[in-house]
């Protein structure tokens, strides 16, 4: 993946045309029609799926389209003139942290604090809406979102992940919960299995079983789902055994699993897409995190210095790559979310996929979502395209991984400090907003209750000493549990607050495993 | 139902509290005791409905509100200082038409001039939202939606409704159409049966399609479904030669229908409620179009003199019952949306029911919508609670209704004075946005070609002639079709176009059946 240059300037950006120069090293013409097109997975589609048809309210905007002198009385639109709200406007952070490229950030506890004011106001023209205006936001949109926001996540997306294949598109979500239902929907009839890592979010899990998916749980490690586990479940998979074919569908986390904190490496990544390109199974990569990469922890520095690269070029160099990034089959199905990178309440995200794949994801929105809220579009329009531009939003990625890098730093600094390391131990998670701390329960007085009772005492000990950590139970795909686990998160608790928190669980792990102190 | 009293100063409404002084009037503790409680109907739950558990990570936070010392390193919600929305502030439109309630309201083409401006500022704290500020608005939000706004849409609707039994509740959704498919998903195994009109919106169709639903498509006349033919139809079900159950939801837009614009009377609600009641069916009211129900017609009259209520009282007394307020058994789940009253691009609306369904949408929420734009619900907040307040909101709809009518009155008059009525006739409407014109094909020099092909013929001279209004066919759920019909709408045309566009119509109609003009 060849970054694109760094612009100094994101205020010069053309927001309707963005970040022309930096179009060319990523996707020059020649590569576009170098690359392969997608293969053809429908045979992988639902049976709801196959089914959904155009609607045949859009064919009608296709008349429209065809001759602009015909005169409607056909889409029962309410007219903008009757819309009671004339005016939004949003304040945004300016994304660009000026101190933060010496190469060293330090964390002062505050964003950027410059603003710059968004307007937007209702065009009383109901046509033409060749900028996204308040009257567009506020009236039905297509089912693919608003495609004045949609052609800056493509453009980004397409400098991030630059697809190996030709034949791919995005469409918008309501975030990845969302985006979760309509790709499960999609692929998975009832009775199918699907695979997934074996502690997974769960609200994963809880959207499967009302759809009677049968879930496989892959053994994990510190770079997550691992390979060969994968590949031994689906070699030596058993119709008869299992009651049903080998899955189709592949469900990961690749950074920053929730709730383990695993970062899949590169190799991990290839040899997991490999397998799936060798048992056809469609890969659903769901990355909300993806850009909250971190730089290494390094045990006794100051928690709020953090190592920032100095360019977009060096930042996007230190991202490992997407599934997306080496899918040259079109096989994944890659969730983005701006609930972890902007703010969750917009609900609004985007599938990147084959536009097969995109096209059913459409036809399903057309009948049930529609598309993301135009208030929330609205803003991140402004700010994406107005404010920051394609350079200024990696300018703000940037700043956002420092930040929740110190946090983490803070947090483990805590664990450092504070926990037993001869009854517990954790991997220091290189992205998102999670670590996952193991307990040996096997040196646990009480361990012939087994794991989920030792699991369950030491969660309640917490809760009575003023500590709420969840249970590794909580997460679990795969019935059967090696260890004790347990979920902190950095994300939204002040420093003081982890270190007490922390504290307090320490006491917990000592009392608990009859430790001295 | 007994109307609140009208409040004249809605600027001095406590938002916290709305309308206190409307409570007593409509529902008194004692009305509310001696209501019924909701019939047991859980057994319409679908498969997939019934499978759905309360989400684990819904339960942590039961630990958090028992003990407020308790820290916490659970929830995995980012910072809301992260977030780089600063501001968001939205200029509405005032309530009330001055001019309005001299009993006459004149169409100026304007709506009210004036503008308050709302503001949203993050708040810097993460605990105690006790009003609804941006950080959370930005933030995760309840499956219920924001409960500030969801309160006031409660009150709203026991000032509207008043459902006559006692454990009903609200639960917000992203407008109609995902609220269909929640509540189809809901109640809808595949290969069920479900009772609507015979001519019903494409979307609905489009929806119910892939779910493999069968859908029975029920005679209408002028006042919409046939309750004759409903009770024909179950009545004589033979379960052996349909190849199914007896249909056990029915699906219905009983006010100002699309595509016929009809609306049901009184008298034909109840018919179709106790049928419902006789054959145990769940009731889908779909009723985006409840508040433009609209006076009468008067032709000739200048189109934009509306007779308008003088008070809420009157207004809410001059409004037809919705089937939710005839409901004593909590068969009837409610859909409502800001979509026609307010902007569909906000992608908010609601769900009325008994608390048993609206705690398996809750739970579909959880895993899917997760909830309406923050953004979007912000707002409404502000503008219903801060702005407005409930009798202000009904100040709008007073204002939007006579809005409506003066271009139903444009349309209709129009149709007057263009359409050759010896080929063609339509009732007009007295609510929504649409006019359903039928033309009588067996005058057409082409009928024996049969319905469908006049129809289309019809329409493609329409397009050649440059107006589009859209053909019968496509809102078709029974296979037969009596006449030909066409859909015209008065939503978003201006006055001019919509006369032109009828003119042209007419011209069609005058070749096709090559009338003497």
């Amino acid at each position: 993946m060849v970054p694109p240059p760094h612009k100094a300037e994101t205020e010069l950006v053309d927001p309707s045309d963005s970040s022309p120069v930096a179009i060319k090293p990523v996707v020059s013409q020649s590569q576009t029609e170098s690359k392969p097109m997608a293969l053809d997975l429908s045979h992988h589609l639902s049976i709801e799926s196959k089914i959904r048809q155009k609607s045949l309210l859009k064919v009608s905007s296709s008349y429209l389209a065809r001759d602009p002198e015909l005169l409607s009385l056909a889409a029962g639109l309410p007219s903008p003139s009757l819309f009671p709200i004339e005016k939004i406007t949003a304040s945004v952070a300016i994304a660009k942290h000026e101190s933060a490229r010496d190469g060293l950030w330090k964390n002062d506890g505050l964003l950027p604090g410059m603003r710059r004011d968004l307007h937007k106001e209702k065009d009383s023209s109901l046509k033409g809406h060749s900028e996204y205006d308040l009257s567009g936001a506020l009236q039905y949109e297509q089912g693919t979102g608003a495609k004045q926001l949609l052609k800056f996540l493509k453009r980004h997306t397409e400098i991030v992940h630059n697809p190996p294949y030709r034949d791919w598109d995005c469409i918008m979500t309501g975030g990845n919960t969302h985006a979760m239902e309509t790709v499960f929907r999609m692929l998975i009839n009832p009775g199918d299995y699907i695979v997934l890592e074996e502690f997974a979010f769960p609200e994963t899990v809880e959207g499967l079983k009302p759809l009677r998916a049968r879930m496989i749980g892959i053994d994990m490690d510190a770079e997550g789902m691992r390979s060969d586990s994968l590949e031994l479940v689906l070699e030596t998979w058993d119709e008869d055994a299992r009651g049903g074919k080998r899955p189709g569908v592949l469900y990961v986390v690749p950074t920053g699993q929730n709730p383990t904190g695993a970062t899949m490496s590169m190799q991990r990544r290839k040899e997991i897409y490999n397998t799936c390109v060798k048992y056809d199974l469609v890969i659903i990569e769901d990355d909300p995190y993806y850009f909250l990469q971190m730089s290494d922890y390094i045990p006794g520095q100051d928690t709020g210095a953090v190592q920032v690269p100095q360019t977009n070029d060096q930042f996007l160099a230190s991202l490992l790559p997407s599934m997306l990034s080496i899918d040259t089959q079109g096989r994944v199905l890659r969730l983005d979310s701006f609930s972890k990178v902007a703010a969750p309440g917009l609900r609004c995200g985007w599938i990147t996929g084959s536009d097969r794949f995109v096209e059913r994801v459409l036809r399903h929105n057309e009948v049930g979502l529609q598309f993301p809220s135009g208030a929330s579009m609205a803003v991140l329009h402004s700010m994406l395209t107005e404010a920051w531009g394609q350079d200024g939003y990696l300018d703000w990625l940037v700043n956002l991984r420092a930040e929740y890098t110190s946090r983490r730093n803070t947090l483990v600094s805590a664990m450092d400090k504070f926990l037993p390391r001869e009854v517990c131990d954790w991997v220091v998670p290189s992205a998102g907003m999670f670590v996952w701390l193991r307990v040996h329960y096997a040196k646990h007085p009480h361990k012939d209750n087994g794991v989920e009772a030792v699991e369950k005492e030491l969660f309640e000990a917490g809760i009575d000493n003023k500590v709420l950590i969840l249970p590794g139970a909580w997460f679990k795909v795969k019935p059967e549990t090696s260890d004790v686990f347990f979920r902190a998160t950095f994300a939204s608790v002040s420093a003081n607050d982890m270190a007490v928190a922390i504290e307090r669980f320490g006491e917990v792990l000592r009392k608990g495993f009859a430790l001295q102190t």
